[in-house]
């Protein structure tokens, strides 16, 4: 890596994800998480509340491209076109697969991770009605318009990290969304997959 | 009530609702909702795991008869009927209006009472989308077709125990669903109300 060293943040998550699956969620400790980024415990709580925390570090980051992407849209946008907006822009700063799908072994092991990421995800669709909100768009639209966000980019993440997907977040986000507007619509199987 | 008693988990649920109202949800012990009850301390922890658990005794109830009434579904109706037929279903076992906003206010002023709120939405969308699979339901529209079910139930449900809020349950149930169906449809602005 020469002389750059990636920020204090992703190394600690870096070296947790790697201790995580060296040896296991519950055998690290966040002493050896700090030592591993060669970092103190001391500032490992400067970025992270506890051990689990730092398995959600992006989350931040998610929401605030999300919510700017909604503030940015056309005024003319319906509300489904900018929580699309939202996902394309967020399909842009996810993590690496292989990240993202080492991540999904640790959090899927253990409950109180899953717990953690559930939160991250109702939070995350509070902003995007909140944001949504502030465009005008009146309630409940507003917050079923951000459910429908937030269930595709369940659906669609949970594609991206299986074992043999070669294609991308975004067409998978994209994808899902014509398929959940499939569901709705009353369509009885899903429109044909586009792509390959 | 004459000779006729409500069941004892129902027993234990009205009494810790009826002390959380009192004198917080903080405040009060198990022992003391047992023998609000009049029941044991041992009784209480036959029926529920923890203090928390006693606020969500319906939801097993609720996914029983979600997940039934989408089996029972006739074979020809498209899945995002299924799941109506799912929402219907609930809505005529929900708890009455006041017990429900009365749990809500606890629920709403505990993050720990909301997290397990959420894991129980998540652990309904699951069974939900396996009942859809049971159907022969392919993925993804079974995974979108539930997690649309479980945002109108939330939207629904919200806008049911809202405080000014008269209609009942399954109406707006219902009309949270259109509402869906025309925001994912890519409508501006929601179909006009039904009823009044």
């Amino acid at each position: 890596m020469g002389r750059w060293e990636p920020n204090t943040r992703d190394r600690l998550a870096r070296a947790a994800l790697e201790l995580f699956g060296e040896r296991g969620y519950e055998q690290t400790t966040v002493a050896e998480i700090a030592r591993r980024a060669g970092l103190t415990e001391r500032t490992y709580f400067r970025h992270y509340a506890d051990k689990r925390e730092v398995l959600f570090g992006g989350s931040q980051v998610l929401r605030d491209r999300f919510t700017g992407a909604v503030a940015e849209a056309p005024a003319s946008a319906a509300p489904i076109d900018v929580v699309a907006a939202g996902l394309e822009a967020i399909a842009q700063v996810f993590p690496a697969r292989e990240d993202s799908r080492r991540r999904q072994s640790v959090v899927g092991a253990h409950p109180e991770l899953q717990e953690r990421e559930l939160i991250k995800l109702a939070t995350l669709s509070a902003a995007v009605a909140e944001a949504l909100r502030a465009r005008g768009v009146p309630d409940p639209t507003a917050g079923l318009a951000a459910e429908a966000g937030v269930a595709v980019l369940k659906v669609g993440y949970e594609r991206w990290i299986a074992p043999t997907e070669q294609r991308e977040l975004a067409d998978l986000l994209r994808e899902s969304l014509t398929q959940l507007k499939a569901v709705t619509a009353g369509a009885e199987e899903p429109v044909a997959k586009s792509g390959s």
